[in-house]
């Protein structure tokens, strides 16, 4: 890895902390993100806000645009999601993070959202990258299913070349023979990457496992792993998700997962701050 | 895969087959494409397609717009090799493929280039796979380094349910444990693709093996195991090529490997057809 | 792989030839091998062989210890079938092959088959590598689901170092995460295997593709990629095998696949031998 | 899995707790297993007991059978070493663990060594698990590198089937395609097992990360992941390890893993017992 000049490490260059809302990542205090797979309607979107808010999370996420395997599914609420993210950001004081699937839709949704995510299938679509690389704001990038470290530090390597500093990675989970988990979370990928790059590193336990039963457990390992946060679906009826149901937790699951990862940050030093609470915004009905 | 409407086979859908320069993809002949990894002059070109002319391959290849892991790799000649590969078509009458890496490149792309392919690493760019379905140019769609059967066809499927009917599949290796080939070439999804689609399927084994010592092997069994044409990467100077040196060919050893092809398609009732000759053109210098 | 002193080629060293039988595995001859997963009777075995050896097969096989997932499958005939296996090599002159587990049946494996073989969850038993070392018979080696080439040539490198120097690799797909064939066959390690060791190798499709309809394309793509013989589970009455029925052929499909496979035999400058014709034998009721 | 009869969680059934020397592993103590890859002199032994007993870790582990890729490479010192790994016991009080390759070896290992481990690469040898079944010592089962969650349980199965109920497992990293890491720690399969079986289950991250800097980090994840102990390898001199130098942790870094993992271990309720605090013993010299 020796040809990235941006990402790496280097005995001059601090940790990369990023300012998304009142939150601070890639400093002591997590960063943890909650929200459904998709963003179904206002009703839903309110729901999780208001109860997450005093989780406390620090962000919002839902996809608006949706990439999909089958051309049939549900491809998202395009606009009219973006559109009720930025309400419910509103109201909350919390930041949202959306998908960006093409270069098209970046303008868009940099209008509305704070965090634009690369989802693991874009992770070597280099033309969006590159994109993202002249945007002002942070970025998000999954690593792709089956992607070396060296490939995922490269592709933040491209948004950071053209110009964006602020790049968050995310673990996710990657493609193995087993089929009892829907992915094998690598944590061994993410204690590598805090000591190659300065970068801060977030973790998805919920792709990685596919199986809400598994997202607690997963989500304290990677706090202890010493990741900088989390990305995590929950929603208000998980059964009831039009994507991911099975991964989904309950909001109430959602809660005692923030509360249960408190020791496990106090046992190494960071802490889980307030989430939106110095913000003033109105009350949710 | 229940799901894919126009991908699969059914009883009344017969094999797709799509005309390409004078060959035809998905019939009884098999289609042979030659040429280097990156377009790097004129010279190197008309090199490759004078002595590929009457191997015969049936069409070449060569990137303009190449994906490369670092950004600060050599990215492509971009418009100039475009216009070398038009060139060369035009003197050699050999229809030439290049690599789409963005909705921003097809207009231009598609009017140069006879056949644009789709890479690995953009096998599920949505946004770029619905935007060559409103192509009038075949679209050669590589699979994913983990890109399982299902979701290749329904990559596939986001083409063809987008108005772009002509679709090649390509096999060109997965991702695996083993560090002594580069990727391992899955036949067996060759054979299960060709009983599951109609599509015509194409095999890679430049970039399955990684090492040109086991291209010709490789490209045998391709063909005995149903594929309906290869993709090799040959280059007049291999060592000095600026990309993927290690498995590119000789033009020496690529008139041999077709040489070496023609019993084996014999033996399975298949043929490899004149390359160019019935179209009428300039000689090389 | 510098350290295999006696696995590697060299330039003073032929290409291992191992006569099994009257067949020559290693040399021109291709080296087919046929039969059921288990041995289950005598009825099945004579059934195989009377079909099978004029089809030609130049072996049979059939296993009577049986390496099962779980300890409550059917665990082989035992000793029975060895009796069984001898019966039918005497009756029909075909060379017999079967799995040995365990050192404790070295001997008496020994004393009744031509061929034992080790199966992929043993390839690095070495307790059982090292005693199959001063057996003397012929050792048919299954490359582990997740074994590297160095690790497969090495595991044979420990039969050759203690003392038995006629020892076949055979491929026979390796772990990966797609779930539509069983395993991914490796003709790129077939390929990368010949030319770095002088053993012969076998391949076997059945347990690659782990699905009937997709053995014979496989099987023709591993005599065209180099293989120097087969080895594929094929039963009388396919449906009703004991275990993996999914992948056995019928006997009618298994001469139909020899038949298919004469033609690209010939096309590399290989042929397929008589089976036991040579040998007199008492004629099958 | 619903063939497993003994493994899997029942309603009835409630966790298996193993006793080994003063330790009870899978109860609310961890069970903290450290030492070198290889046993290979007292000294390097005493070294090693006379600094980890008051880490304290709850057991000693080194290999005196090697399994190793090549059969020219250290085999272990074998009944030399047992001695060794028995004196230092005596003198410690702290239990030994080592590695049983073959059936052969069971009561001369049994006869020495407090648990017995079943390494990677004999996950699935059938004939050592149910010879294991009959040993009234406690067994350490490790996961296979391409092991299914499902062929791990049944591994168990095949031991406690055939008798022995004290089965602990032990996730280890299974293959994937990266290289930065010898290979993927599977916390998922951890969290995943702690649900459907009542076996213990401890997680060597040495072998998993393959590098030094990263074992402490993955410990930590380990433990909050649910894991019910450790097995670590550290080595007076790590660099002059015999086997795995690059993984090895000194003692120092050893007893201060121990120290960083107690607030994890608090965080969630459970703790780091004394070592072998009450059992008299001889000082070291």
């Amino acid at each position: 890895m020796k040809k990235a000049k941006l990402a790496l490490k280097t005995d001059s260059l601090s940790k990369t902390q990023i300012q998304i809302g009142n939150a601070v990542v890639g400093g002591t205090d997590l960063f943890i993100v909650g929200g459904p797979c998709s963003v179904e309607s206002r009703e839903q979107m309110e729901a999780v806000a208001s109860r997450l808010v005093s989780a406390p999370v620090q962000a919002l996420r839902g996809g608006v645009y949706k990439p999909r395997t089958s051309p049939y599914d549900f491809q998202g609420l395009g606009l009219e999601g973006l559109e009720i993210l930025a309400a419910v950001r509103d109201r909350s004081g919390l930041p949202v993070i959306t998908e960006v699937m093409a270069v098209s839709q970046i303008d868009e949704i940099a209008s509305y959202a704070d965090v634009l995510q690369v989802g693991s299938r874009n992770m070597q679509n280099f033309d969006l990258l590159k994109a993202l690389g002249r945007v002002d704001k942070p970025i998000l990038l999954k690593r792709g299913l089956a992607a070396t470290l060296e490939e995922f530090v490269m592709a933040a390597e491209y948004i950071l070349s053209h110009g964006n500093p602020n790049v968050m990675l995310c673990e996710r989970g990657i493609r193995s023979f087993d089929t009892h988990t829907r992915n094998v979370l690598d944590l061994g990928a993410v204690v590598a990457l805090k000591q190659i790059t300065h970068l801060p590193i977030l973790v998805d336990p919920s792709h990685a496992a596919g199986k809400r039963e598994l997202v607690a457990d997963l989500s304290r390992a990677a706090i202890a792993a010493g990741a900088d946060g989390l990305l995590v679906e929950c929603h208000p009826e998980p059964e009831q998700s039009v994507s991911d149901a099975r991964q989904a937790l309950s909001l109430d699951d959602m809660v005692a997962l923030v509360d249960s990862i408190r020791p496990i940050a106090t046992a190494i030093n960071r802490s889980i701050p307030a989430g939106a609470t110095s913000v003033p915004r109105l009350s949710f009905v």
